[in-house]
């Protein structure tokens, strides 16, 4: 079903009057379906004032829709002819940026348009502001995940291994109720942890390890993504007390300043300075967050580089962690929403030091 | 270590004096290193007289090759003026089908060349006629397999599901000195034969099922890829025994016509015809086979649409299947090479009705 104030905000947004949508989540997020093309042409065609309408090949389906015209072709058609049907040719042609050129080059040489120009800002702004529909998907799928992070600490016992913990998560997730992951779950024992990208191995659990969950699920296509650092039958160290409490702070106080209109940059730096100020700045080696929503990375980041202002309905990680190579790792990752006067922490697994096991 | 060989048989099929390839299979088939770029740009240079250009970001690393001119860039460094300064402004500029419009678009509002064109046939028709240490691989791959085959239809036993019996499928080609998968490994039992998309589930083998395996491992980087038809503790139902022979028919003389000069579409009629005469060309419902090499599936295929003459090198699967909704379905599928007087099959495991477990 055609999402209509969605697209109506994108075509508000962008400086075409046509756009070409070719990306599955971005279909996805318009008309409430997943349609995987493979190397296949998809695309929902988006114009001021007229029907959209949806090119999908017949291998595929899309429930049927009054407000979307939708046309199959088969393998042997003509994708470029078919769309010339459509696209107007005296005005420019907004393009996905993930449009292959094995698709648009043939659209320049035939001229189905009087110009071509990246378009997909307007739909990446536009996801990026989450509507009441999403925010009620998000908060849902992050109190999932919230569930399944109070069952997975349960699943450390001596003798375990990375790996075994991991391959038990996707039954969690889907007993409360989710699809599946939003990413394959990290699982990092002691000084793995220290490695932001580990993947769950056969390194098996000590005493003493710090235990890095970084996970998510997907409720009805919305993502959730936290991380939490539990300490296995033993308190931390002296210096991993101190590390966990510098990395918890600079979790809580960037969330604190939370609200529309303050640059994303300075949310980093709110975090970065605490992580610096406490000595371990140059383990911070990552940004502070990431846009979420349908992807579990979508378009907008919390970084230094990034100096938009934040908007009521952005849905963002906040995710400090400090990384000793080969040595001690911690993270603690939430989600968050910024609503009109502040914002709403999407997990509410506490940020306390634990001792599991 | 740049494969000057390959390059050079790409650049004399190339329309344009400067092609850029960014397929990570296309830049492993040329340098011998996989770099997964994922989001980032990653492009190699290809240039008639002059040295090629490998550009990379420095959160990659590529061997060091005197043959190869390396350029690193960063996450703030502007792609399209650096591609500016090795591409020829007054020439074409051939791209690869996969170049993502966020890319191509800024290159041509910067006029980095004097045109764009799709430019990857040349890299296509040159992978697929493969070289000798690429057929020394492929063979290798396939006698992997076929080791492979042998091990894992001892995994069948009373009250194992597809899921236990994939799981294990890894572990046994690892042991036998294959990297990974070629693809997800598709087994199936019983009525779940007849869908040739079938995903490994709980399904609990029964006495008298068919049971199918779809499966290839990697070996330095090339694919392999068979499917055998097993039937577990009992003999095929004079119905399955006939479809099972009408295949093997259908797989055994599609393979002994292979020769060079051969339309691949007279190849794919042969199976075809056999499977019609039969009675079942209804339920023969996709092409015979497809190339293969550094990617499971690669440009070129046996169907009815694809008129090209089959080369010596060429490597592609020979697959015919029977699949009645529901019911039952068999597949016999082996890779094959063409050669200059001939064909050699690659896989060796024998297409006799064997009964397992």
């Amino acid at each position: 079903m055609l999402k209509r104030e969605r697209m109506e905000r994108i075509m508000r947004a962008a400086h075409q009057n046509q756009l070409l949508v070719t990306d599955p989540c971005a279909v996805f997020y318009l008309i409430g379906e997943w349609i995987y093309p493979g190397e296949r042409f998809l695309g929902l065609l988006l114009r001021k004032e007229e029907k959209p309408v949806l090119i999908i090949n017949s291998l595929f389906h899309a429930e049927e829709d009054d407000q979307i015209e939708t046309v199959y072709y088969s393998d042997t058609d003509d994708i470029t002819a078919l769309l010339a049907r459509y696209v107007k040719n005296d005005e420019i042609l907004g393009v996905d940026k993930i449009l292959p050129a094995r698709f648009l080059i043939p659209m320049m040489e035939r001229k189905i348009a009087s110009g071509f120009e990246l378009g997909s800002e307007a739909v990446d702004f536009t996801r990026a502001v989450k509507d009441e529909e999403e925010i009620a998907l998000m908060r849902k799928s992050s109190d999932i995940n919230d569930r399944a992070m109070a069952l997975f600490k349960r699943l450390i016992h001596d003798g375990v291994t990375e790996r075994e913990v991991a391959a038990q998560t996707m039954e969690i997730y889907r007993s409360l109720g989710a699809e599946g992951f939003s990413f394959e779950p990290i699982v990092a024992f002691g000084k793995n942890a220290a490695d932001p990208h580990h993947m769950p191995d056969d390194t098996v659990i000590q005493e003493g390890d710090a235990v890095l969950f970084d996970v998510g699920c997907r409720y009805h296509g919305y993502c959730s993504d936290m991380t939490r650092t539990f300490f296995y039958k033993k308190g931390p160290t002296p210096e991993a007390e101190r590390i966990y409490n510098l990395v918890r702070s600079a979790n809580e106080e960037a969330e604190k300043m939370l609200k529309p209109g303050i640059p994303f940059c300075d949310v980093d730096k709110k975090a970065r300075d605490i992580i610096t100020e406490g000595g371990y700045g140059e383990y911070f080696t990552h940004r502070l967050g990431h846009f979420i929503g349908v992807e579990d990375h979508e378009y907008g980041d919390v970084s230094q580089a990034n100096t938009r202002l934040s908007e009521a309905g952005n849905i963002h990680s906040i995710e400090p962690g400090i990384y000793f190579p080969e040595i001690l790792g911690c993270r603690i990752e939430d989600l968050v929403l910024i609503t009109e006067d502040g914002y709403e922490v999407l997990n509410r697994y506490p940020h306390d030091i634990e001792i599991i096991g």
